[in-house]
């Protein structure tokens, strides 16, 4: 086990430098630095024992037959792709994991009942095209028509970079696996956010992938002089952002596990002696049910309706974003949960506020999550760390959840 | 009267006409409409019996000269400069109304005990220079040296226009006068603010030129994931920012006279799903009396100091201008008070919250400032409107100031 930790922490940093960039790590779709990785990854897919192909939207597929009868599929896996300037753990540890969890039960000589495929998907971040799980999407067989028009920076579509890709003809394919014939789909991820450094636990379970909603909002009041004009007469867009403001993060922490962000605001005219006359910012409500979320969102209307009244102030909301949230498999989450807590002791559960390739991939099987500490929650930045040690117990979890699955007793 | 209302009324227009630019008024320092400017209203003053004359700043200076033995100089005046695509009533208003003033009192034969000069600043706004007070600065003899190395936007210094405009060497001038020759100077403007129109007022006396101090604000927290740092683990800056400008205008209201404005913000990183780690926004807080100012920055000194620990943030504090209040002269206040009431019926004295000439005059001697209604508060543009009416109301309070000033018994 400390031979395999080591190789998975010596992959995770050698695929930490195929990179677009020379100093960056910057991986994106059909990248020359993407075709790199699945060659390297393909490569320890198959020391894994593993059979290798690369799909028609570039996913890297590894599949480890079973000689059983009737035998289901397993899905595991996560994305290849990165942001720019991202660390070397998003993705690439949800891929990776697996490959070295079958290569030590490979050793250990043990003969899985199932099939199981690992996953690389070529796409998940949304950098190229602006938009994100082009690689689950293609695998699942949800990859829309439409999106294959979309231009990334240099005026290329989609289905043109698929058409050079496959040297011919693209159009969506259909999904890999019937629905039937899938056990389920795992994918480890590091959490990108604090949780689990603040419970000092190297893993956690995901209960569900959040919904979430996204708005703009624009208040207008009347710009006038800030030195002429009395409180009393002011329409100020600022102050009555700024109280709606601290009433989501009110109304955000009365609800357990509602997350209610304003990360943009901008302030026109916006100059020192002027009062505000229009404010526009945006609002981000995420939570694991969707009803709570709807009910956050209804007390946050009606809330900034009374400030815009009794300021005599406008605010209008455009909706931008809106995805209900997934909920993890109870079967496959309760198998997961028990494997963490024969490697970890304690186990908790924590929504995810931040997707994956397992919303997409749960419109076709049961989806379960492993997250794995990252130092600071930080991701999405090249100093984006976990520790060798929180990725051997995930490593621990994988291997126990697949001797327990082959044993029948999940 | 009626005739003389008029007069004004159609010089106002006449003198908005004079314009540096083909659609919008805007006069600047030494330009060529100021200029045009000078002669025009020099030309008028000549008609009301005046004796002209432009210092070495550009100011136009009209006197009506006392035959009194041991007279003094009472000055009346204003600015003629404008800001860029301004309105014609900011400055001129005070400039043309004391002309038609003494026009009207030589029409009616009234010898005055005392010299009387019609100042038309050349300079208030500083729009050329971004400095302002040019004119009243170089009348009253403080305009300084190290002022003449600014440069305007083709990179002409004001040592240089100067030069151009005198025709030679310039070196800032002396005071105009002793302090102990003159009776004090009396300022019209339009009051840039929505007091007398919420009043029902057509004019208002101005107690005193409110103290201002300006600070840029940056609160610092942790930028993280708005989807999975959950509210209790937030550093959110904007949250901090957001209470401490809910709290300014509380802290404002609670002060009668005291205005507060967060009138610049910014936010970064700045994304909808990034909680901001760092808002920089602007605080401009005014009030007619030092220690009301001061007891209130103090107050919300404090307050930022309570959010910052409560909430794990910095707030950091950067003074970027300090003025103190210029208070009107009791008995010039009173005589024109006394005026106000017997031409309006009521008086009501109200502070400027904008700066205007009288800061930089008050130096040399009394000040005393009468405000005129303007329509929504509006100046600075194009759209800045003083009814006939309300211009015609300040014209008489000028002349009843002017005539019991002579009388003696102001």
């Amino acid at each position: 086990m400390a031979t395999a930790k080591h190789t998975l922490v010596r992959m995770l940093a050698e695929l930490g430098r195929i990179s677009d960039e020379p100093t960056n790590l910057t991986r994106t779709f059909l990248s020359p630095a993407m075709g790199l990785a699945n060659a390297k990854v393909g490569e320890w897919m198959r020391e894994a024992g593993l059979s290798v192909r690369v799909d028609s939207v570039g996913n890297l597929i590894g599949r480890c037959e079973s000689a059983h009868p009737g035998a289901k599929t397993l899905l595991l896996g996560s994305h290849l792709d990165t942001v720019r300037a991202g660390g070397r753990f998003d993705g690439a540890l949800g891929v990776l994991l697996p490959i070295v969890a079958l290569r030590e039960l490979r050793r250990r000589q043990l003969e899985l009942p199932f099939h199981v495929e690992v996953l690389g998907f070529a796409e998940e971040e949304g950098v190229r095209f602006a938009s994100g799980y082009i690689g689950s999407g293609g695998y699942t067989g949800r990859l829309k028509e439409s999106f294959l028009q979309l231009r990334d920076d240099q005026g290329v579509t989609m289905r043109q970079a698929l058409e050079k890709f496959n040297g011919g003809a693209f159009g969506p394919p259909t999904a890999a696996h019937l629905r039937k014939n899938l056990l389920g789909y795992v994918e480890v991820h590091i959490e990108q956010g604090p949780v689990l450094e603040t419970e000092d636990l190297a893993t956690g379970v995901v209960s569900a992938i959040a919904g979430q909603s996204r708005f703009k909002l624009t208040w207008t009041g009347q710009s006038s002089h800030a030195g002429t004009t009395p409180m009393a007469l002011r329409r100020d867009a600022l102050a009555g952002a700024a109280e709606f403001i601290v009433g989501v993060e009110a109304v955000a922490r009365r609800r357990p596990g509602l997350v209610a962000t304003v990360g943009s605001l901008t302030v026109a005219p916006g100059a020192a002696n002027v009062i505000p006359g229009t404010v526009v910012h945006t609002l981000d409500v995420r939570h694991a049910r969707d009803a709570v979320r709807r009910a956050a969102l209804e007390e946050l209307g009606e809330f900034s309706k009374s400030v815009a009244t009794r300021r005599s102030l406008k605010s209008r909301w455009q909706r931008t974003q809106e995805n209900g949230a997934v909920a993890c498999s109870p079967t496959l989450t309760a198998a997961l949960t028990r494997s963490v807590k024969a490697v970890q002791g304690r186990s908790i559960v924590l929504p995810s506020g931040a997707g994956h390739d397992g919303v997409v991939v749960s419109e076709l099987a049961p989806i379960a999550m492993l997250f794995v500490r990252c130092r600071k929650g930080l991701s999405h930045h090249p100093d984006e760390f976990a520790s060798a040690s929180d990725v051997g117990v995930a490593l621990a979890i994988m291997i126990d959840f697949l001797e327990r699955l082959a044993a029948g007793k999940p």
